[in-house]
């Protein structure tokens, strides 16, 4: 332990599933200095933040703000505080974090529906529909908006608007969609979203953008059971993020991660959030034609395919894990393996936020076209 | 929105009961490039982390690492795994976050028996005993080392014996302990630790040291029910934290908060830890002179105060928001208010890590004589 150091990190290129490049400007954010969570003009920064959110969500849901952990606290958070105990909740299951949501749903006492897409594949909306005709008193239809774990974008508007056609709440896991591809929570009318700071908005990861329609907050502010978690329990966080003057001490913040939140904000203010949905898909574009020229093919259909996550097979004959050492030893350059029952079978490149770059597109197709 | 600026936060002392100050080697280190959660180097940092924090802890423990969210989700990590429904849990009562363990036990189905002291004073051991003697079958005790809500110091070495001596487990809170006054993990043979980073470490806000005995991990792992809670169950972390070569993903760490982390370890390392100890000790005396001419009291007991929380008593005729405000707004100083019953009555003084040292504490005097 005496020649322990200060630790220097290499600089990488990241371009797999998260993080992502975190810019000097988010860097330099979190190195200002620390101040008190309950400081006033700690307290006004978080009100920006609240409204950035807003903004990079589309909503105007009051009850917006960053749960202090990383994105999958926010996906508990939401199914904690709306799930009670024998809710049943169906579940879009078609990647990895579908799987998740099940967990989740199991351990607040819930009862799971699972509704199964080959991964890889967007959710099928018939069979939604199938199963909230099929089962009696549904309370929740949950789905990932983009699955991290495949690529696979999905429709979570018609998902929601079914959903409400059979009295149910829509929870939208969008860790990897936020800021990266079409989102408008107000007017798609989801009621529960949750994301990451490390995937599209290119912040450090540590925190999760969270919002909750009006609906939502009435069924957790009148809930018969109490949630199963105190640090998550949005009864008692309310009174931290919202309201006039005095916030109530709930917990204590993580104050330097959210001034780099509040600068990778301001950073898609500036862009401007349709700007940055076109940046993700022209460089999926570039992408994509550098890798068809390698002769690479994407697990994906062209139609349901994520701009930031490009899930590829991983050419025969190629070794997964030597291939990737290769890459990041000798090119600096992260990039995803699969997960699931997709590791060993497919790389996840990840065009993220501050990463979806025509310089970052050209150094991994040259690393690429050297390993494989 | 369009009059969003990068936030620059101004240069504070931090006197509270937390955060302290942060110091520039620190800051520097959370401004470092991101890299990857899975990437190598970043796994052998977080190795060296869990060494520094076994010194810390002064612990061998296997499980010792940081919970990627503040210390309350450190509490709730403790609870969520080692409580299981109906386990009876006693709680050495003599403050604010007592009660929140108590929450903590109820919400994840246990029967907790509140075992109460005075707010101010230190847990007293012959309750503990009588109230073990007198429940049958009582699973685990838990107390708080420091009780940030009104500085007393409690003796978890003892509350610790009792509690194995009547076959029950230890959890013990030391948010505000860890690094301002002695403990020893190992050789008080407490089964469950959680701390802070922003108390006597002086880290950033963010995550929570925690620790774990052999025999708590033993109760986590023969467990009859699952976890209530999927980012938090230790069954899932240890395979991150834990084990040699590839580390499974669980959730994605908050990289530059671990960077932040590292480099606070380091620093008490270089310091020693009987030596930061005897620091905090030392510039405690300092203050306590200082006000004691000022004729303020203190809350609790000269033999059970904690060096690096002084909760004093606010003087009579003087305004408590007013003159914080004044503290805050024309000297830079952030000291704390009072919590619950205290509310209105003491302020807290923090001298916690970086903040322990003889400028701030002649700063936090003289302001201090400028407002009462």
């Amino acid at each position: 332990m005496t020649s322990f150091k200060s630790f220097v990190p290499p600089q990488r290129i990241l371009m797999g599933p998260g993080p992502s490049d975190v810019s000097q400007r988010v860097l330099d954010a979190m190195a200002k200095p620390t101040i008190g969570h309950l400081d006033p003009i700690f307290i006004s920064m978080m009100d920006e933040i609240k409204t950035l959110l807003q903004y990079a969500f589309q909503t105007k849901n009051d009850l917006t703000f960053a749960v202090s952990a990383p994105g999958m606290a926010g996906m508990e958070c939401c199914f904690a505080n709306l799930v009670e105990p024998d809710d049943k909740v169906i579940i879009a299951k078609n990647g990895f974090f579908g799987e998740r949501m099940k967990e989740n749903v199991e351990r607040f006492g819930g009862i799971p529906i699972v509704v199964d897409d080959v991964w890889g594949t967007k959710v099928d909306l018939n069979k939604i529909e199938d199963a909230l005709n099929h089962h009696n008193d549904v309370k929740i239809v949950a789905s990932v908006h983009a699955e991290t774990s495949t690529g696979a974008l999905t429709d979570p508007k018609s998902i929601t608007k079914l959903a409400h056609d059979h009295g149910c709440l829509s929870i939208v896991d969008t860790v990897t969609g936020l800021a990266g591809v079409p989102l408008n929570v107000d007017e798609w009318e989801i009621d529960a979203i949750y994301s990451g700071t490390q995937k599209c908005l290119s912040a450090s990861p540590g925190l999760s953008p969270i919002s909750f329609s009006d609906k939502a907050k009435e069924k957790i502010m009148s809930r018969k059971s109490k949630v199963k978690s105190w640090f998550l329990d949005l009864n008692l966080i309310m009174s931290y993020w919202e309201g006039d003057g005095a916030r109530s001490y709930h917990h204590t913040a993580p104050i330097n991660a959210l001034y780099g939140l509040h600068e990778a904000l301001l950073i898609l203010k500036e862009e401007g959030l349709e700007n940055s949905w076109k940046r993700h898909l022209d460089n999926h574009l570039i992408l994509r034609s550098g890798l068809e020229k390698l002769n690479i093919e994407f697990l994906v259909n062209e139609m349901d395919r994520l701009p930031q996550l490009n899930t590829i097979f991983i050419p025969d004959g190629v070794n997964d894990l030597k291939s990737r050492q290769r890459l990041i030893n000798e090119f600096n350059l992260e990039i995803g393996a699969g997960l699931g029952v997709l590791a060993g079978k497919v790389w996840r490149i990840g065009l993220m936020g501050q990463s979806s770059n025509k310089k970052n597109i050209e150094h991994c197709l040259n690393s690429l076209a050297e390993v494989i």
